[in-house]
């Protein structure tokens, strides 16, 4: 039987659990201090939903969970090939909060300001180093196409940044609706405009030249690539560049309340920025998208968007919604290295006692439960090495029974 | 698209997960309070480490998560439908447990007083009112065959039990080798001795009767079943009955200790008494078994056991290991219902403003958040039914902002 983890999953040790602990419930408290409620739903879902998800390229990354027994058999003997699995591991928290919304709808606050921290699941290749389940803690309100939802949603996500320590990021914003209507406006058709969004996400790493090229093998036009390359070569575009060009002034004033507003309620200190090339590779984002990047790490910290359109697949009714995602597994690589900013609470403390005197050792140690976690030991010979170990796991302190008076310090 | 969560798993409200979180952190308190520390194993292992795991029934409710690309095609084509599938979800966490002993051994403390509370996944026949999703509240102690193992981990596991409010529950406990000595001493053959066992479990459902024709049907000696039956039809059977008629002087001495030091170290508080039906349904468990019941619920709460042999198979190396482990499902159920018992902590409040007021509402709410976790919500016109439905949502007080000069109570 094989030792390791599948690949692409993690073994956590003692210290790392207590760190990941400490991480997700200092971000539950500040999202429950600004009002979010906590719901959970199954790491399972219907392997339909996933599928007709329009999760971008997330949909090539689902694990599926074959049919059981007689329907298995079926599928099989009738080699039913695209039919072997009937459910599947969610690879966002998104998609089931918006069934969950659809299902639970009338038991539930409209708008719904709620809070997901679980774990999601992608088959991402091992060698990328990217992880198959990482957790993430998610931030929505459903029901509510107002602005100030994406203000809360800003001023929450940074304030749990804060709480665990981080202050240098900072939060790039854009509205879909923008970079579309550019882009129609250069030349490209609006039935492409899906796949040209793609290739525009990628301007950060492949730079304006890269974006032209792939455009172009997606066979674009030419004469809109050009458009667009001189455009991007002038720098960036600015809002107001941006306004004077086209009319989206709805789109254009919301960034701009966003902005303005998230500065003044954080005294300045959220800095919100805006990024045409900012597309997120969901595609059931329909205006908003924004991300929180920090020079001490490459990629977003956290992602997030309005997505009006994907609670109705559901319902049937048109439900606007809006989330902001942490990336954990990213705060905890970050944190792991840390250790300073995290603080793990109650003391742990051990008792060392002789074979036999197990139970007075019991008992005397209830009397210090109040003030410390205690771990009772059977003593060995020698204490060196053990007592080494102890400090080494995160133990402050260490009594022999029936030796010493009481706690003494471990180090 | 399917609103509904997939048949066996559920979709938690608000409150439900408010009390699913509450329990859970006070399960885990107390198991840190015992020296227990947390570790995460991921949910996803190898298939082959599943099926080949000795779990009894719960291999054939293993839910298989499909090979991907290249290597489920090349197993189709080959029509090798027995190699569809390369990871599995856990069934329980006992398997991964060892597995991660075994490949982390040397990080970690010895003995190793280990907590895990996690999700475990089972394809149970939805019709029978089982979950497919739930989760179990463990902990375990590696590396030692002392008897206060056992004694830790009742005394723990009834500590957590008493810390959210229920406290009319006893312990049975068993050994299998006292049941297997017993059994071969009545003419069962040694070889048989599993499939025996497992109908022998029965006993409480299907009575002495269901158990002599369950055997019968599984062609064992009628010689040895009918002795069986006399031995069962004289009444339960006592451990100084079974000490007279058989050489098992350890595993009864064993249980006399337990018994003994729990009934002490607990002021009697914690019952734990003989039962000879006792098995588990699990394969490993090698040595002790241990249940707990209440009146107020069919079924076991909690149920445990050694299993010195498990983490031998991915090690080479035999590790005695015994654990114990809650059924947070029961717990939850049995709670929900009884909200008394359950604190949820922070006041909730809500502070109701006016359209064009937020930025000024969220600035004041700053100053209340010491004290309570504050909703800002656009006020309706008229507040009567949103106030009523705050009110059934677990909020407490509440004010308009501009118009109140603090929070007032909802009622």
């Amino acid at each position: 039987m094989k030792k390791t983890p599948v690949k692409g999953t993690n073994d956590y040790m003692p210290r790392e659990t207590a760190i990941r602990d400490f991480l997700q419930s200092r971000i539950l408290a500040v999202y429950q201090n600004n009002g979010f409620q906590r719901i959970m739903t199954p790491a399972i879902e219907d392997v339909e939903n996933l599928d007709k998800s329009d999760g971008g390229e997330n949909l090539n990354l689902i694990f599926k969970i074959m049919k059981r027994g007689e329907k298995l058999d079926r599928a099989l003997a009738e080699g039913k090939h695209d039919d072997l699995a009937d459910m599947g591991l969610r690879y966002d928290l998104t998609l089931p909060l918006s069934r969950y919304y659809a299902n639970n709808q009338s038991k539930l606050m409209k708008p719904f300001k709620v809070i997901q921290i679980d774990k999601v699941y992608r088959a991402e290749r091992p060698q990328k180093g990217r992880l198959r389940e990482f957790v993430q803690c998610d931030i929505d309100i459903l029901g509510s196409s107002a602005v100030e939802s994406e203000i809360e949603l800003i001023l929450t996500t940074a304030e749990a940044l804060n709480a665990i320590g981080l202050k240098d990021f900072r939060v790039k914003i854009n509205d879909r609706r923008i970079l579309r209507a550019l882009l129609v406006s250069l030349g490209f058709a609006e039935a492409d405009l899906d796949s040209v969004c793609m290739s525009f996400d990628k301007l950060d790493k492949v730079g304006a030249d890269g974006v032209a090229a792939e455009l172009t093998t997606k066979e674009q036009p030419e004469a809109a690539i050009a458009a667009l390359k001189t455009l991007l070569e002038e720098g960036p575009l600015t809002l107001e560049t941006i306004a004077s060009r086209m009319d989206v002034s709805e789109p254009v004033d919301r960034l701009k309340t966003i902005m303005d507003t998230v500065t003044r309620l954080s005294d300045g200190a959220c800095e919100v920025v805006f990024d045409l090339s900012l597309v997120r590779g969901q595609g059931y984002y329909t205006g908003t998208v924004f991300e929180i990047e920090s020079s001490r790490f490459r990629g977003a910290l956290a992602g997030g968007g309005r997505y009006d359109d994907l609670i109705g697949k559901f319902s049937g009714q048109e439900v606007p919604a809006v989330g902001f995602s942490i990336g954990f597994e990213r705060i905890f690589a970050l944190l792991s290295e840390n250790e300073e900013l995290v603080d793990l609470g109650r003391s742990q403390a051990v008792i060392l006692y002789e074979k036999g005197d197990f139970e007075a050792a019991w008992a005397y140690s209830k009397g210090l439960r109040a003030d410390h976690d205690i771990l009772l030991y059977e003593k060995p010979k020698k204490t060196g090495k053990l007592l080494n170990q102890l400090k080494e796991h995160g133990y402050s302190s260490f009594m022999i029974y029936g030796q010493d008076e009481g706690l003494r310090a471990l180090d």
